[in-house]
């Protein structure tokens, strides 16, 4: 896979290759060059050993894109209208009525709960294995409404350089993310060298039981951790057991996980993404129903975390097509 | 630390010397040897890639020993009688005024219930840094009632050395435990090398808030995964994400992680500790209240999962004193 062999040659090019050749000569490269560099010096008063090297970032937004919704939703509703056959009850039950109308922004009025409604329903009841499936064909063979690419090719250059860059530093890279854990993990592993055990996500409830005498794992329809805001700290220390040293997002919902592991002890780093790129992306901040980034912004200010321009500090954003 | 130093000493010793030298020549040892050249051997039917390499440990009673009980439950007892003091309701309240009065036999008469409230009561509403601390310090100064020893030597040298063997051919070992997550990190890394990220366990609920402008994480008393029996393939799956290929536990609670392991396509390999040395260890299994192992005796026969006998297959029991 293309995407694969380009984010893995990094790690064979010569020393003095610069690591992060689409992130322009500004702040940003800057500072994360120089945390790297501290925290990888022996000897040095910053110096952090290896197993402490975790970095955390977030998904949405932060590694892909994320409008004009999550892409997760974009998975959802495709599940919806194959489901559909099979659940007469939907053509009048919102937000399912909706969508299959083809009214996407009356069946996202419902907020957050229809949101999860609609994961919920087309999610729950399958097996873990079946999921697995669903999703690594969907991600396959869908493609992003505006720019007719496949979405895990929506994924921004410079981040897969950064990923690559730490991991070449003895950091372990993980994801911690709002969206689902097992809509992740089937293409992460291939997209940003990142493997399933290195997933934190929002994760519904299994059940272990046995069909036709082989066990299986059925996604049940509750939720055991919403991995956005406050549930962000609260993942991570439930998947990862450790502080991060370095936490990545773009978003308000990014904001307490770059809060806790910018507080703890020595050397540490937190990084926005900030999306003002609106023509070879999407500029949204302060107002955004996905993805709003305004008491992060304000607290980048104060508490000394790096903001990245997309259109200012990003040579690319999207790797060329394969 | 000279377990530390004993652990990884079989990584570097050359290729030719016996990597588990505390293991008879029997047929374990002999299934495991196998087991690992056939999955590392490129070319093999049943290659398996180094990603996929995934072995998961049950802790009491595989990696440790259990016996008279779980050793967490004496770090509970210890919290109980730190913290009395401070509850003067535990003198009239079960399980608490048996316990204050020395009465073991009549506090954990209440069964698992009983259990899950000392536990409960003892660890929620500390913060996770409070309570690494306080394992910390209680796992570097208790002693086992029985032998003196501390409990973190009371690890077995063979399992040890598979954990090293394993991991010098490729694999990721994990720690899949129904015993506390919060209370195995602290010091599960020292001790068999497995970091804080590879360990799963029971968990309780957390919670993230500001307490003087610094955030912490406040344990709940909640229970958000009992990570035993059925709750073992869950938690895998939760925190791993994919199957693993070997598992090795010691009693009917590790049936389902075994059952679930085993199941999966290709090489696979299911592995129960037998407490058959009533000499050099405990001699239990079919009746014993803790480490109760019935079924899962039964279902190694008939489903070719191999069965140590500590005291025919295991040269020795315990690391030698420091």
């Amino acid at each position: 896979m293309k995407l694969h062999h380009f984010l893995f040659a990094g790690l064979v090019a010569p020393a003095t290759a610069d690591p992060l050749p689409s992130w322009n000569e500004t702040a940003p490269k800057q500072a994360i060059v120089a945390f790297v560099e501290k925290v990888t010096t022996a000897g040095s008063d910053d110096f952090v050993p290896e197993a402490e090297r975790i970095a955390t970032f977030d998904n949405d937004g932060t590694l892909w894109s994320e409008q004009p919704m999550y892409f997760q939703l974009f998975f959802a509703l495709d599940r919806i209208k194959a489901l559909a056959p099979k659940h007469p009850e939907w053509n009048e039950k919102e937000p399912f009525a909706s969508i299959l109308k083809g009214d996407l922004k009356s069946a996202l009025a419902g907020g957050d709960k229809a949101l999860i409604e609609l994961v919920t329903a087309t999610h729950a009841g399958m097996t873990t294995d079946e999921f697995e499936k669903a999703v690594t064909d969907w991600i396959s063979t869908a493609k992003h409404p505006k720019t007719g690419k496949p979405f895990n090719e929506m994924v921004y250059q410079p981040m897969l350089e950064l990923l690559a860059y730490l991991r070449a530093n003895g950091f372990k890279t993980f994801i911690v993310s709002g969206g689902g854990i097992e809509f992740m993990r089937p293409w992460v592993e291939k997209t940003y060298g990142i493997p399933p055990e290195q997933v934190v996500g929002s994760s519904g409830g299994l059940k272990y039981e046995l069909r036709d005498g082989m066990p299986v794992l059925v996604k049940l329809p509750e939720i055991v951790l919403n991995d956005d805001n406050v549930g962000k700290p609260v993942g991570i220390q439930r998947h990862i057991g450790r502080r991060p040293i370095a936490a990545f997002g773009n978003s308000d919902g990014d904001f307490q996980m770059i809060e806790w592991t910018t507080a703890g002890k020595g050397a540490r780093f937190g990084l926005i993404v900030h999306h003002t790129d609106a023509e070879r992306e999407v500029a949204y901040d302060r107002e955004s129903h996905i993805g709003k980034l305004d008491k992060g912004l304000d607290a980048a200010k104060e508490r000394g975390w790096t903001v990245v321009s997309m259109k200012d500090d990003w040579a690319k954003i999207y790797p060329a097509a394969p």
